[in-house]
Formats: structure tokens, C-alpha cells, sequence
């Protein structure tokens, strides 16, 4: 098998052998391009010597056939001290790891080569520079001596000299620098190679063995890059940017990698090589520099960047260097960008005919998406290092904000109404919904994504930052402490402080956020997506606003609508608490009649924004005492009232209330009476919902709104719970609407969320019109994981090792709770081939879990407001890549 | 179709449509024995008469044919004045439901036909009773009139004339009175048929109508027989047990149905109808008075006895008159019987060659073999009144016992060394384990089957009932308190109390035990049910002492010894604490290498019990919160020393504990890090264990025990957990036996209790060498129950709602558990054909799981010791009911 390619041997599509670099200096060089001539070893030949821990027998004979091929194209010849070529060796994986493993310019220099090299040049200071260079990084990288033994020696010759910049140190001295580093080499007890195919050798193995340094391998975890795809080695003849006025050093791309606008966007670097660049001693330039000083060969690389986007139909990265007025390419690859440039690009390409609408699809992450989609906070501010990084918790609900920091929520509603607050807590609990609803953010020291404060956060679209245990929150004193680099720094009531509920990021002081937009290209994007996906997209939206919200990003409906949030309300949760505590159905029914026309309203406002649409309404789910005050908390007060006020009526209602918590309390809430379970000892809470639901659709209907009403159950297991709870739930729809006088659509169904639920879908169809796919409580009941613990406790540990190949609760578990998906989707249609489906889980919202729900055929993906647009991409892709296999560039 | 089979025209085999009664009266007749003549109706026509709400036309054509022939047989004529024919009108299902539904006797009395009955018979006062208990009878059971209408004008006569005993009356007064009972049915806007015909018509339609009776619909509920079977209607030609000293009436049972003796067992009364034996009037006399009163009848009964337990091939249960000197049947089936009579019947019939084996296996009922294989109550202690029953709680682990109440833990282990004690708490935590492991039995207020103080009884085989919400526990003033009949009774400490852990019922007083025993003949049944069973049945045992029980009982191995229990020992559970409150992995592991010397005597202790047979021990699975104290109570003392001793070192002491048990505290603890989740996070723990399992072993195996060790690892979800936990206690496991130098037979294994581990078992099962069912976890992820509130909360509501068939936790939910079942059992098999597969959830002892068990293919069912031999038996009857086809009498 061939191991050793010529550029001209090789192409564009040999990445996986020759590394992203190799192939595309291939590709280069066969369109005619001006690249330095060179060579490519490739990454099976790493594959083998990671194996083997050695280079096989004869590839070095390989390598110096294909080294005099290019000898010849150069006119120079490696290690001729009357000629000398110089070649840099440097690595090249199929995916681009940027500064991850080893480079080494210059090699082919030795004391005669480098006398050869001044011959050629008449710049003994640049050789000798060059020279100094080169002893120090093939040290370093390949034989593993430190680097700041060899900048020490420097810096002690620049003192010598009284000398700051290392322009100043003269050329003898430089050589006599060369001659002192080959020494250091001497006294680790090795010795410098001085034939060049030695240090070609050297470096060849140095260049592989780098594929598996530390910093690599943790970047390739963080990528998701297999560990067993190698990197192949470049070996190019150098050109030298450093040779005067007339040479110089840049990089560009085709277009502007920030905002997508079509111009060549780069930087250039008169008389420097790309190190310089790279180790921030010069300022570039901006590339109009290149423009001013030599326009022709400006002109001949703007046609090149031209005819490589035209060629790789992309936005392309280039390298460049200029070496004595002429141009030579280094590089190329496609570029990276922003979210927003990516959309851009994407659609301007396609509109001018460069690609199609497919392909510009498939060109965008719709991860990509989800920085436009949520205020977030101005780049440049956070840049400017005005603001302090105080601490990361989970990213609990997206979004930005920032306001003065207060610690109570009664407090929070107060200062709330003239200015921004966010809202800090140890937890929070149902009686801080007031407070929470308030404030532009909320930040608690506990809990995770599914604490109280980040469904509450999510359920009415507020950032939230939830878990942020580095902070101690001080309740009594209104202040958090938090340790920044040894540092103990308290933020008081009053205080700005700014949550980015994205990345769980919290800064001191109020930074500036950007609101987000559907920019006109993005909203081209996806007309073109909602063309070509074949899954449905609603969102998850408890009210008007957020319904409101959902349609404008182009939702086609809701998926689900809690109303459990709905009796958190100021003038509800007191009548939802009555109801809680009533000693008899007769009082129960009262409270629940009072509560009645505060849900009608809900419904009715929703209706009147989705008119003509479908909205998925779930009946109450969570178990009741999430409506009362923490038992904790209670257990507490009253622990210490039998001691202060023992006699006190203030004692006696608190142990009747404790002992209402107490009766509630279960050892596993997650798991116990909640859902239709309630309903079915309690039906009087889902008879009240249903009835304020049609008498709402019913109101709609005359109003002309036309609402399509599904009606959800659920944690439904066994098909008698559905059954059961659908007759009389049935039979107070029928009453509604024969009072009403009008004809409403509604149907029944219920949630897939319980794993014997999908194990026995068929059954379940029977009485289900349509079945939704919980699959948050799915996921936890298949993994046997209560969410609010996992995550704090394990599940951060199982990603990291490599236990888990992803959250489960962010990337939905094909292999587990997938299967069971699949069985009930067989199982559901089988029984009733017009069943609908859809999934509501937070996996709605995934692009690998959206193309997961298309593979298996459901109607539709429901997810929140502000990833609709993400979803709608995400399953247009899902469809393209079944249809079309377009190589999509990492 | 035929509506109306005379008794010749039918067979033993017809129950389906003759009823039990109809087909055994008409196997009789047709062997020869003296059955008074007569016909039934049919099944058939009651489910026609259920659906519509009449009887056929023409059925009383059919009637009045085979009545014709009935009057041939016998001689005289029904509804004839001169020679009248009376019947009786009975029920008779398919399924025997004592008492459930109506009879009618004396039917065909008239005022014409009474005067044809005197004349017959020379007897006015026989004569005048049957008429008015036949108007009372009919106008009650037919007509829908309150018997005690009737009741209260026969006392008033009475009273009038002066006399007590219905006996005393005389014949013209009963006469008046069957004239006054039909103006009572006047009075009632009816009129009392004349007309034979129509009586029997309206009778039969009664005896069809009963079948939904309120009680009948209980009682088929609580014995699971379907509704819709409709009863059969029994006419047949009186015979009279009361006229005169020459006649009367009896029940027999062909062997005795409490001990099993092979003897005839009954009750005579003399001159007496069956329905005076039932109404209790008079005490019925012991067989042998037969015997001395008619010893010609009785030999003739003594024959047909005999010739109906070899004709029936099973013990009898007979009704027979003797009118006038004549013998007659009038009725026979298979009789019911105790456990241990069952037990002794069939191995016995089997040994007399009247049955096969596999027959005498499938006679017994091995839930009929609960009550011999724990110790019990005397039943007639019970009866005896004298111990007053005060509350019913959950029965937790079962087991009768009896003792001093005690309150606290500690006064336990005191009072405990010398009198047996009752542990009577709230609820248990850790810290009451010394107390419970002191005590004979436990009783709690609080908590389901998988509370603490359920699991560690159950562990350790201690009687316990949990749960009985009636009893007030007051730990302060130590006493309980509960109202029995509106009356509250305190039981103080020291006062004796007795508790039933299988029923769940609590008594006053010391009731007496009596010890289990495996009898001989249970003995002798097993020995035959481990020919025929293809299912092995380990036990479920944590020490040596229930292993011994277990080896005892039969089983053929541990299924699984949990190691947790082991660390709530006395002087274990400070080090276990301490372990969990180190706060560095070195003085866990300090802690730890104090524990193993424990775990190693314990697994030592086991091996040495179980020479030769397999000993599966699962690893640690509970939270490390269980070891510490509760949490409630810890946050209740620090409340209140925040009040009364705020600087106090105790207060800081404590708010480091509460700090602990805080980080440990878990939302769903069932759900959080447990299992082996807690070993890949703390693998010390595990690594410990390991350690002292493979040292037990290695010393077991130079004394010669050939241990077989399986170490399980619970809770596995995905495959790399238990890929991870294997690498390193195989490293651990392979160091121990280099450093002791033998060789022990060892396997890793894990608990599938997760539905991800059922769905994925394929993956599992290439890191798997076995496979245990955790049932109790499955179900519990599964359906999404928490047991603990589930079975506090809902499930006693869903079951009795037939919201579930059964209670999942008892009986394996085929539908949805057992689904994963299959598909784990198919996907592990056909990786790895040689897996090991078992069950060793508490449905291990349950006979319908064990039959699905058996069915699905499983190796072996683990369960408790005591229920060992519970499950031999069920898992020979698996085999046997797939073998043969044989009816079994319910």
C-alpha cells in the first residue's frame, strides 16, 4: 500500500488518509494553485505506529524517492549546503484540531546548511533566526526538552546585551544562540541530529506521536473525535514570509465568519512568518495592508479565494504567505463561523446558485441557531473584562438577564415593579412563584434542571440559573458570598448582577445583553426547511405570551400546555392550597368552582392566539404537595414554636398544616401519587379542568377561533387508568357542550412517559386518540434515574467517564428509552393506524433526538417556543439526510 | 338445543352447563345410588335469562315433560291434591358459592295439595310447618317480601300461646298461620301463587336472578370467577329428613378435612331437615349416632362413601336424608380441606394408587402451604375470645409471635435478654436495628412492605407488621393507644401484645404459638415435586441461620444474599458511619478495612452452610443515606438546639451530620445513587467486599467446602457501568486469590431491575456470566411506582377498583414486567447461551409468578426460606399443568 503522497497525488476526498491539511494542499495544488511542492504520509501509517510504537521497515526510503520529486520541483535539494532545501513538517487530522499537535519549520538546517542558506539569501540574521527557532522547537517537540530552558538562555543574552525586542539581537549573536542551544541539548545527555533525514525521522515520529498528547485527546473528547483516526504528516518546502518588505504573511476568509457578509474578511503581516502571528509579538494588519503594498498579488489572491469558494462551494479559511512578491498558499479549509454568518452564508449561497436549497439546509447546526433565538449577553462587553466571572451553575432556563440582586421574594415583587431583579435563593419552593414571576432571572445555590425554580423558569420563559452551588446564599443577611481565585466576594441586595441561563454563567455588574431576532435570512432558512421536513413542529407553551412567542418562530401548534403552572398564580395558589387541605369533596368541589373561571381564562386566551391550531393540554401532573410549603421548612418552624410558643395557635395550625404535608410526603415523589393516578382518587380537579377547558373552546368556537383541543392525560401505565379517567372525563365534555349548545373538536390521549405504557401501547390505543411521548419521565423511569439527583450526583461523572455516552435527558437514549419508543409507536399504530404522535419531552427541542423521532415516522416534535426554529431546521435536515448523502464538513 | 337435562341425562363432566350440583347429582345417579329423581336447567338458559330478562319460550313445556317423568319415577303427581309431588328448587354454579345464592323448598304446597300431603303422610303439624316455611321461603327468595315480616308474626303467635320452641306449636295454629303469612303477601299488593306450575316457573326465574345478587357478586370478586357464567337450577323431588326417628339428615366428608385421617368425618341430626342443621336450632350429633340409630344405613352410606371417593378419585364432601329408613344422596363434591390436610390427602391417595403423583402435586395449593411453614397461631387459642383483636396493618413479614411491648430500641436489647419483646415504633431507622434484632416481633404505625422496619424483619426473618395506621404510638409516655369498638384501649410497655406478620392482625395478650413443621408428608410431596419441576429454587438469605433454614426447606442454593444487612450489626454500623462521613478517600478506606473482617466471617459462615451449592451475593445497593440517621429528626434537633443551646458544641456536631445527611438527601432516593452507581463513585466499597468474598471463599475452599460464589452487581442501566465494575473487582478478585494462593469458582453477574437493562440485555449480558430478576425494582421502574407510597396511597384503590388485576407488587405483571422479562431472557440467551438466568425479587415465592417464571425458561426462582418450599411445589405444577390436562377441582 502506497504511504507517501505527492500532493499532486492526492485530492480533496482523501481525508480520511490524507488529513484535512494533506488533502486539501492536494487539492490545491491540482487546480493549479501556487503551493509549495511536498508531501503527505498518511494516517494509516499513524494507525501503524501507534501500534507498533515505530515507523515501518522502508518508509523512510519512501519518503526521500518522494522528497527528491520535489527537490527537483523546488531546484533545491534537502541537506546540499551549497542549496539547501528546508521543508516544515507538520500534522494534519481528517478533522481540523487547531494548535493541538506539533509543527516544526525549518527543519533541514544544521551549521552547514544554514551557511548554504546565508549563500542563497545574503541575510545571515534571518538564517541564523531561523536557525535558533528551529533548535528550540525540534527540542522541544521531539525531544522533549522544555522549551523555557532555551527562552531562558535568550532572555539572559538579551539582558546581556541590553536589548528588549529580539529584532535587536544581532546576527552573531543569534549564531552564537544556536550553538548555546544545541549545548542545553548536550546536557540532558543527548545530542542535537545534525543530518537532516535523521531530523526528518525525529520529527516524523514526534508529529504522530502527538495525536496522542494530553491536550489532544481532551480536545477530541470534547469534539467527539474518535481517538483511532490518526494523523497523517505534511512535509512541504518552506517558504519564507520573513525576507523583507516585499514578503509577508496572512490568513483570510471568503466571507466574514462573524456576520456572513460576501467580502474577504482577513489579516496580513508584512515581512513575518505565521508563528509571528500566531504568538501575538506583531499586530496584523487588516488585509487592505496587502491591497496597498502589492496589488497585483493582492489581485491574484483575491481570484484564488474566488475560485476556492467556487471550487469547495463553501465559505473558506486560506493561509497564505508571500515570499519576495510571490504568492504562495499554505493552506485551506472550510471556514468556521458564527451561528449567524452560517445562515447567512447557507442562504446566500444557495440564492446564488453556488448551492442548493438542500445542501444550505444542511450547511447550518441547528445549534448554531440557539445563540440567535435567546437574548444573550453583548460579546464585546463580556470581553472587555469590566465584568467579573462569579461563579457556573446548570443553564436551567436560556436566556441572559441581569438586574439588582435581592434575596426574598416578597421583596423581589416589591423592587421588581420599578427595577430589574433577579432573584436569588438557596431553593425555591411554591410561595416564592410570586417573587420568581417578578424578576428578569432567578439564581438558586441548589437543585437542577429539574428543581422547582428551573421548571418554573422554563414554564414562564425567565433565565434561570439553578445549582450554582459555589455560591452561599445568606438569607438573613441578603447576601451571597462566592470564592473567585482565592478571593471571598459578597453581592448584597441591590447589587447588579447578570445570569446567562444558557451556559449557567453569573457575572458581577449588569452586562449589556442583545435581544434576539429572526433575521430575514434566517426566516428564508427555514421557509426553506418547512419545504422539505416532513415532521411537524409545536411548541410547549402554558400561555398566551409564550403562545404568541411559539407562532412567530413558526410553531404549528402546541404540544403541550401545563396547567399545573397556572394555579401558581398570586390569587390562585391560596385557593389551590384550600382545596389541597379540605377535610371533604364538598369542600374541595367549592375551592375548585372558585378556580374554575381563572383556568377558563387561561384556555380561552391561548385558543384566541392558536386560532385554527392544534393545542395539546395536559391535565394537573405533579403531586399536590408542590403546592404547599416545603416540609422541611414547616418541620422546622414547628420544631422551634415548641419551645418558644408552645400554647400558641400559631403552633396549633402549623401542626395541622405539617400534618396535611406530612400525610402528602412520599419517599419518592417522582414515583407516587401524581398524574392520572390523582385523578383518579380526586377526580374532581381534572372534572374542573376539563370542563373550564371546553367551556373556553366552546366560547372560542362561537368567537370563530376555531380551537382543536386535545386533551392530555397524564403517566397513564396501565390501559384501565386511561379508560377509567377518559369515561368521566368524557361524560363532563358532553355535559359542557350540550350546556353550551356548541360543537367543539376535542380529542383524548394520553402521555407516553412509563415504560409500561409503551410496553403496552396497544392496549392504551385502544382508548387513546393520540399518544404524546414524555420522555423527560421517561427517560428517568427506563433509567431508573430521579433527574433532580442524577444530575447533581452521578450523572456529570458517568458523561465524563464515558459511562454514558451523552445526558440522557439532553440527547434522548436511542438504545434504551428509544426502543421502547419504537415499540410503542409499532405497537399504538397497529391498533389504530390514524394515531397521532408527537413527543414533549425536552428532547423536542435536540437535533439528534428530532432525527431520531423522524426515523421512527411520528407526526410531530413539540418543544420550547424559542427552539421551534431549531426544531424546524433540525427536521428538515432530518429528512435531507435520508434523502441526500452530501458530505457535511465538521 | 336441550335446556333441560334430566339427573340420567348428564355426567360429572358437564359442569360447565349442569352447574357442580346438577353435573354430581347426575353422576350419581347414573353409578347407581339412591338420588331422589330430577332434572336441570341449564347455564345456558340463565345467561339468556341475564341478557333478557326472561326465561325461553317454551322452557316450561320442556319443564313440564321432564317433570312427567320425574312423577313416573316416583309416583305421584305434582300439584296433584291426592298424590302430590313437592320439589325442591336449588342454584348450582360451575364454581361452588356456598350460601351465595337461593333455594326453594317444599315447592308444590297448596292448600289442596298440604290436604294431599296430610292424607299421604298422617301428619298435620310436618304437613303445616313445610306449608308456612315453604310461604315464607317463596315469599321472600321469589317475591321479594322481607322474611321478617313473616318472622315477627310466628314470634307474636308464639307469644300468644305462650309457648318458646317453634316445636311447640301446634298444627291448627301453624295452619292459621301459612293463611295469615299469605295476607301478608296481600298486604304487600301481591298474591301467593296457587298454582304449582306458576311457583315453579317464578322459583326458577329467582334461582337465575340470584346469580347478580349483591353478595354472589362479592364473593365471585373475591374468588376471581367470572360473571358471566350464569348458574344452573336444580329441580328434584323432596325427600323429608323430620318424619320421625327413622329419618334425618347428614353431612360427611369421606376423610377428615382438617388433619387429612383417612376416616369418615360428619354430623348426624335426627329427625331433621338440612336447613334446621344450618339454622343452628339444634347441635347436630357426631356420625356414629347414625351408626347406632340405623346400622344397615349406615353401612350402605359407609359403601357409597367409599365408592364415591374411588369413583371421584378425591375426598368427598356428601349430603344425604334418611327418609323414613331410606337413604338418600342429595348431593356430593369435592370437598374443601386445610393445608396440611391437603398435603396428607394426596400423597396418601397416591400411595393407596388412587391418583399418580403428578395428581397428588397438583391437588395442593402452595399457598395452602403458607400456613404450615410458619409459626402460627393456635386457631384455638383465637377462638377461644379471649385474646381481643386490636388492629390490622400490613402483614410485612410473616410469622406469628408474641412478647412485651416495648417502645424504644435500647429498652429492647434490655428487656429483650430475658422475656421476649414486641418492638412497637412510629416507624424504624437504622438506629433501631439492635433493638429490632433483640425483639421476636416488630410492629409499626408507619411505612408499607419496603419500609425499613419491613426489609430488615424480612431480612432477618422477624415477624413484623407494618403500617397499622389504627395504633397511636405516643414514645414519650410509651404506650399505644387504638379503638376497638368505639372503646380506646392503651397498651403501656411491658403489657402483652401478639402479632400475625402473614394476616397483619394484633391481639392483646400472649396468643400461643404452634411451631412449623415439615411434616412427612410434606416431605414425601416435595420429594415428588423436585421429580417432576424443572425450575431450581434458591433462597433469599443474608446469614448463616436462614441459610440453614432454607437448606432445610429444600432449596438448592442462595439466590441472593444481600451484604447491607450486615452492616447494621452492633458494632458495624459506627464504622459504616464513619466511612460514610470521612472526608477523604483514604479514611474511607481506613473505615472500611475495619468492616471487612466482618464481611468476611459473614460470607465464611454462609459458605461453610451451603457446601457445595451456589451462593449469589449482591454487592452494596441502598443509599449511604440509610446509615445515618433520618433526616426529619435531625433537622428537629437542630431546630430546637438553635433555641436552647446555640453555642453548644452538641449544635455543631449536629449541623455537621445534618450537613452530610443533607448533601446524601436525595428527592427520590429510590431513583438516585445507589446501586452500582454508588460503586463506580466510591469503589473502595465494593473493592472491600470483594476482597472479603474471595477470602471467605479461599478459606472455604482449603477446609473443603467448594464454595460457588456469584457476586451480583445491582442496578446496572447501561452496559459500561457493569463493564467498569467488573474490570476492577476482577482485578481485585484476582489479586486475593494470587495472595491466598487457591483457586475458587467465582462469576460476575448482575440484577436486570432496570427497564434500560431489560431493553439492552444483550450488551449486558457480553459482561454478564448471570442474570437476576429484581422484580420488586423492575416493577417498580416499570409501572413508575414508588411501592412505599403506592401502596400507602393508590394501590389499594386501583386494585380494589380493578384498576389493576392485581396487586403488581405480589403477582408479576405478565403484561408489561414480565414483557421485559421475555425480551431480556431472549436478548441475554442469544449472546451468551450459557447465561445464567434467575429471579430473586419477592415474586421468586409467589406461584403464578413462579409459573411464568418457569414458562418464559428461567434457571431457578430465589425466595425467602420459608417460602422454599411454596415454591417447589408451584415450580412442579408449572411442569405438570404444560404436561397434562387435569381438571382441578377449585
Amino acid at each position: 500500500m502506497k504511504r507517501v503522497y505527492l500532493f499532486e497525488e492526492g485530492s480533496a476526498d482523501m481525508r480520511d488518509l490524507l488529513g484535512g491539511k494533506g488533502a486539501n494542499l492536494a487539492e490545491m495544488t491540482n487546480i493549479g494553485l501556487p503551493v509549495p511542492p511536498g508531501f503527505t504520509i498518511t494516517t494509516d501509517v499513524c494507525r501503524g505506529y501507534m501500534k507498533r510504537q515505530r515507523l515501518p521497515d522502508g518508509l523512510m526510503q519512501e519518503v526521500r524517492e518522494k522528497m527528491q520529486i520535489v527537490e527537483g520541483r523546488v531546484g533545491k535539494k534537502f541537506g546540499d549546503p551549497h542549496n539547501p532545501l528546508l521543508v516544515s513538517v507538520r500534522s494534519g487530522a481528517k478533522f481540523s484540531m487547531p494548535g493541538m499537535m506539533d509543527t516544526i519549520l525549518n527543519l533541514g538546517l544544521n551549521d552547514a546548511t544554514a551557511e548554504g542558506m546565508i549563500r542563497l539569501t545574503n541575510n545571515p540574521r534571518f538564517v541564523y533566526d531561523a536557525y535558533r527557532r528551529f533548535v528550540m522547537m525540534f527540542s522541544d517537540v521531539v525531544m522533549d526538552i522544555p522549551k523555557r530552558y532555551f527562552e531562558a538562555r535568550f532572555e539572559a543574552l538579551k539582558e546581556h546585551l541590553g536589548v528588549k525586542q529580539d529584532t535587536e539581537v544581532p546576527a552573531d549573536a543569534l549564531q552564537a544562540l544556536a550553538r548555546e542551544f544545541k549545548q542545553i541539548v548536550r546536557d540532558f545527555g543527548k545530542e542535537f541530529p545534525e543530518d537532516p533525514y535523521q531530523q526528518l525521522e525525529m520529527a516524523i515520529e514526534a508529529v504522530f506521536r502527538s495525536w496522542n498528547n494530553e491536550r489532544a485527546m481532551i480536545y477530541r473528547e470534547r469534539e467527539k473525535i474518535p481517538h483511532d483516526l490518526g494523523t497523517a504528516c505534511n512535509v512541504q518546502a518552506m517558504v519564507f514570509g520573513n525576507m523583507g518588505e516585499d514578503s509577508g504573511t496572512g490568513v483570510a476568509f471568503t466571507r466574514d465568519p462573524a456576520t456572513g457578509a460576501r467580502e474577504l474578511y482577513g489579516e496580513f503581516l508584512p515581512n513575518a512568518q505565521g508563528e509571528d502571528v500566531v504568538a501575538g509579538v506583531r499586530t496584523p494588519l487588516p488585509l487592505s495592508a496587502l491591497h496597498e503594498r502589492m496589488p497585483e498579488v493582492y489581485a491574484q489572491f483575491l481570484e484564488i479565494a474566488d475560485r476556492l469558494e467556487r471550487h469547495y462551494r463553501d465559505m473558506m479559511d486560506l493561509e497564505f504567505t508571500v515570499e519576495r512578491g510571490r504568492l504562495w498558499m499554505l493552506q485551506c479549509r472550510v471556514g468556521k463561523r458564527t451561528g449567524k454568518a452560517a445562515v447567512k452564508i447557507a442562504v446566500e449561497m444557495a440564492q446564488e446558485g453556488l448551492i442548493g436549497r438542500d445542501e444550505a439546509l444542511l450547511r447550518v447546526q441547528p445549534s448554531q441557531l440557539d445563540q440567535l433565538l435567546h437574548p444573550h449577553f453583548d460579546e464585546n462587553a463580556l470581553a472587555s473584562g469590566e465584568y467579573l466571572l462569579l461563579a457556573q451553575g446548570l443553564g436551567a432556563s436560556p436566556g441572559a438577564a441581569s438586574g439588582r440582586a435581592v434575596f426574598d421574594s416578597k421583596r423581589a415583587m416589591e423592587l421588581g415593579k420599578t427595577e430589574p431583579v433577579i432573584l436569588v435563593r438557596p431553593e425555591t419552593n411554591p410561595d416564592d412563584v410570586g417573587g420568581m414571576l417578578a424578576s428578569k432571572g432567578i439564581l438558586t445555590a441548589r437543585g437542577g434542571n429539574t428543581s422547582h425554580a428551573a421548571v418554573v423558569a422554563r414554564g414562564f420563559g425567565i433565565p434561570c440559573v439553578a445549582g450554582c452551588e459555589a455560591i452561599s446564599v445568606d438569607e438573613h443577611e441578603n447576601l451571597f458570598t462566592v470564592t473567585v481565585d482565592g478571593q471571598t466576594i459578597a453581592v448584597r441586595e441591590g447589587d447588579f448582577i447578570s445570569i446567562d441561563g444558557s451556559t449557567g454563567k453569573v457575572y458581577r455588574g449588569a452586562v449589556p445583553t442583545v435581544a434576539p431576532e429572526l433575521t430575514e435570512d434566517l426566516h428564508t432558512l427555514l421557509q426553506w426547511a418547512d419545504g422539505f421536513r416532513r415532521l411537524r413542529v409545536r411548541a410547549n407553551a402554558d400561555n398566551p405570551h409564550d403562545a404568541a412567542k411559539a407562532l412567530e418562530f413558526g410553531a404549528e401548534g402546541i404540544g403541550l400546555a401545563r396547567t399545573e403552572h397556572m394555579f401558581f398564580g398570586e390569587e390562585r395558589l391560596p385557593i389551590m392550597q384550600e382545596m389541597i387541605l379540605a377535610k371533604s369533596e364538598k369542600e374541595r368541589r367549592d375551592a375548585l368552582s372558585r378556580l374554575l373561571p381563572f383556568q377558563r381564562g387561561d384556555f380561552f386566551a391561548i385558543f384566541e392566539v392558536m386560532r385554527g391550531l392544534p393545542v395539546t393540554i395536559r391535565l394537573i401532573d405533579p403531586p399536590l404537595h408542590e403546592f404547599l410549603p416545603r416540609y422541611e421548612d414547616l418541620l422546622r418552624e414547628v420544631a422551634q414554636l415548641e419551645i418558644t410558643a408552645p400554647d400558641s395557635e400559631t403552633l396549633a395550625e402549623k401542626r395541622r398544616l405539617l400534618q396535611r404535608v406530612e400525610e402528602l410526603h412520599e419517599a419518592n415523589p417522582m414515583l407516587g401519587l401524581r398524574g392520572v393516578r390523582l385523578s383518579l382518587l380526586y377526580p374532581e380537579i381534572v372534572e374542573m379542568q376539563v370542563a373550564a377547558i371546553l367551556e373556553a373552546a366552546a366560547e372560542a368556537q362561537r368567537r370563530g377561533y376555531e380551537p382543536h383541543v386535545e386533551i392530555m392525560i397524564p403517566l397513564v401505565g396501565h390501559v384501565n387508568e386511561l379508560k377509567l379517567a377518559r369515561e368521566y372525563l368524557e361524560r363532563v365534555a358532553k355535559e359542557v357542550m350540550e350546556r353550551e349548545g356548541v360543537r367543539v373538536d376535542y380529542k383524548f390521549g394520553t402521555m407516553i412517559e412509563i415504560p409500561r405504557a409503551a410496553l403496552t401501547a396497544d392496549e392504551i390505543a385502544q382508548y387513546a386518540q393520540f399518544f404524546s411521548f414524555g420522555t423527560n419521565d421517561l427517560t428517568q423511569t427506563t433509567f431508573g434515574y430521579s433527574r433532580d439527583d442524577a444530575e447533581g450526583k452521578f450523572l456529570a461523572y458517568y458523561v465524563e467517564h464515558k459511562i454514558l455516552p451523552e445526558n440522557p435527558f439532553v440527547t434522548l437514549d436511542r438504545d434504551g428509552v428509544g426502543k421502547l419508543i419504537r415499540m410503542a409507536f409499532d405497537l399504538g399504530r397497529a391498533v389504530r393506524p390514524d394515531l397521532k404522535v408527537g413527543i414533549c419531552g425536552e428532547h423536542g427541542g435536540d437535533p439528534d433526538s428530532i432525527a431520531f423521532c423522524h426515523e421512527v415516522g411520528l407526526d410531530y416534535v413539540s418543544c420550547s417556543p424559542f427552539r421551534v426554529p431549531i426544531a424546524r431546521l433540525a427536521a428538515a435536515q432530518a429528512t435531507l439526510r435520508k434523502r441526500v448523502q452530501v458530505a457535511v464538513d465538521k
